[in-house]
């Protein structure tokens, strides 16, 4: 029996050695295909250019929607189709405004944009003091000081946090909760200090918390230089400021997710999704937030199909609605699966940026993940590193949660991203062409091998 | 004996991991201190906006000169100074120009920029045809045709590598070595295709071959647009140029390497060393190169003398003169430390640009790389996940040679370095604080931890 298993064992392990050789070369055919013909950079530039901003409900939404369903069929997809949803609409309306009233500074301007979903004061503004808020805790304190007042949460992107969607995870809960909780001692409008290590005065927009039950006050983001000085001034005295903001809510609208898909020729019922969301904020063009992932999604299609790669199982390529502020096209893309009773196996997603990958985050099981992670190697030469333990993104959440599925997303470095993220900044011009490319064939890669071994 | 053993074997593990936490907090001190700290990105801006372009020979390389050694004494050197070396003073004169005289684009200029160290046609200029070179092979093939033309080396930059400094030594030969092989064959000039993925037009400059037995004729770089559009050109027939470059040499001057020191206080004879470059090229701010360099060997200092770490060995921040068309100053360092009978124990660089880090490439024996290879734990959450086999950078190369000694050079992400490597776009904006920062710390560590446990 020894010598029985010996030799079995080194039959075994030639067999891997040889797929995993037949995998370097398919991994390194699908990379050649998007390095060297990739449209990922060119789809980005249309993306953004010529269509811009495509917020829930906006004209550039349906734009995005028509644009979207043509290059699927342009990247080869078997079958395309839009998914209905009903989506928020909620709109920025005129010019925000943020204007000192008091003191040596007397009418200078701040930099302010209204929060995501946030209500507005309407054309006449509000005049009041400013008050400065550290942390909930702070809040807490100062309470009894807070009624009539504007709430200026100025907690700071943490620095020392290497990986920038720490920072962001432990600063964005005064931009989703902050407004509430200032509104319940009587607050009459927010500032939140922009999320984000960037430079420049650009304020960051995002969704703020809302809904039938949540106590509603006009809220903005303040530029990280305003917010530094508002907080010096406030260290001299009372500060007053001219507050205003049009934003409002129209009635919800329909909006629609793209879907191409590519049909499995063994499993054609066990369905692998990837995608990315199709809406953006509407300050900026949304190329890294999160054009990239569309044209990465568009990508992944592109290459299989270039390449001649016949999968296994149905590869379903998803440009999903109303990310930003209301997550109702993933929730639709989960609800309608369950619906007609498909089988999912896999969800992947990118929406962290399009920059140079370093890993992707994985849900799964303990022996899932173990599985995913047997696979750097093939991956490490294209910039791959690591596959930790964590989950896929927002739009797929949904879905991997009502099958019981792993999800992945995509980790890109993480350094630049909250410089742009919902802000002006966040323009093609701030994506690189290799990085981008980079991204989408390490994911096309990481599809290629869960169609080939399962997870 | 065998429990003895274990004992021992338990005993060195906890010592070990001992040692490891203590490495962990002293490095993630280092790393707040630069995070939150960090001077390493305004000291940039400094030089880059108020200096600006410091080719050898310069006025900047002076201002530059000075400039460094006021911060190595404000970052709190113990001691530093200047060492004098002779430089090249290369220097492109008036404004080069390549301009279609035939067909029906005549008149059109295309982006053109001398390459460092060539030699210039004079305000005469040359009228010639052009004729297209894809490799040496190729030369050698069409060697009949090439006398009284304009050799054009369009050998593009290979997309499929991923690291895109494979790239940049597989293209490079045809900037350095290809004019003086189209000399051979009697052509009066040369056009270098552009060695960059970048998507913009700028041309990127850098040395050509120059010596006495070298010969000597005309040189620029073209711009990527303008390289597809000639060539596109030149297959439907004859294209006709004036080329005209102002380039020359003037005598070679006095340059400037800047030291700063920090005095060991167990072994100050046993010197480390870490360095960048000084100068640029003269078509930008130098920023990635290799202000970022510069910069970090500062901030490297500052954050060590600012959490008052006192190193056991002697360390030597060195701004080196004339990296870029000459190595003057990095020849220099090795003569001088060799006739002083100075002993060196590491040298370590940073010169691939200040994007986000990845590794570091390390020269020295299998049981050295080995040793470096172990602390990859300690740096791993800074993002430093790779040391593999390598060696220094160019500035550090003699001082190795000359001592015998182990060298490293910082591996950052390589995607975007060659978008603007020696072109127009080298600039400040396309700098990341914070990626420019975790390069800084991640050296420091490195410092730090051959410093503590040597190599």
């Amino acid at each position: 029996m020894r010598r029985l298993s010996l030799f079995l064992l080194s039959f075994l392990s030639f067999s891997i050695l040889y797929a995993q050789s037949d995998d370097s070369l398919m991994i390194r055919k699908i990379a050649d295909e998007v390095l060297v013909n990739g449209k990922a950079y060119d789809n980005l530039r249309q993306l953004t250019k010529q269509i811009g901003q495509r917020l829930s409900g906006s004209q550039g939404m349906v734009k995005a929607e028509k644009w979207g369903i043509e290059k699927m069929k342009e990247a080869g997809a078997d079958k395309s189709w839009l998914q209905q949803c009903m989506v928020p609409h909620w709109v920025r309306g005129a010019a925000e405004e943020l204007k000192i009233t008091s003191g040596a500074d007397k009418n200078k301007k701040l930099a302010v944009a209204a929060l995501g979903n946030s209500t507005g004061t309407g054309p006449k503004g509000i005049n009041a003091p400013v008050i400065e808020i550290k942390s909930f805790a702070d809040l807490e304190t100062k309470k009894d000081d807070v009624k009539g007042k504007i709430v200026f949460y100025n907690y700071k992107f943490n620095s020392k946090l290497i990986r920038t969607f720490e920072s962001y995870g432990d600063a964005v809960m005064y931009r989703f909760m902050g407004p509430p909780a200032a509104a319940k001692y009587g607050a009459v409008a927010v500032l939140v200090r922009s999320m984000s290590h960037s430079t420049d005065n650009y304020p960051h927009t995002g969704s703020t918390a809302s809904g039938d039950t949540i106590p509603k006050i006009p809220s903005m983001a303040l530029g990280l230089k305003d917010a530094d000085w508002l907080d010096q001034q406030l260290q001299k005295g009372t500060v007053n400021v001219f507050y205003k903001s049009n934003a409002h809510f129209l009635p919800d609208t329909i909006g629609h997710s793209v879907i191409g898909e590519l049909i499995g020729t063994e499993s054609p019922n066990e369905i692998i999704t990837v995608g990315g969301h199709l809406d953006s904020w509407d300050l900026a063009e949304g190329a890294h937030d999160d054009g990239a992932g569309v044209v990465q999604t568009i990508e992944i299609l592109r290459a299989l199909k270039a390449i001649g790669y016949k999968p296994k199982h149905t590869i379903r390529f998803v440009l999903f609605a109303n990310e930003e502020n209301g997550l109702r096209g993933g929730t639709k893309y989960a609800e309608e699966a369950k619906a007609k009773n498909e089988k999912h196996i896999f969800a992947l997603e990118s929406d962290a940026g399009g920059f140079t990958p370093r890993g992707f985050s994985f849900g799964g099981s303990p022996e899932q993940l173990k599985k995913a992670q047997g696979w750097i190697p093939l991956l490490q030469p294209y910039g791959v590193y690591e596959i930790e333990k964590g989950g896929g993104g927002a739009d797929v959440g949904p879905i991997a949660e009502t099958m019981g599925i792993p999800a992945a997303e995509l980790i890109p470095d993480s350094q630049r991203y909250f410089d742009y993220h919902h802000a002006k900044s966040d323009v093609f011009e701030n994506v690189n062409k290799r990085e981008l490319e980079l991204g989408a064939l390490n994911m096309a890669a990481f599809i290629y091998l869960v169609d080939k071994y399962g997870l």
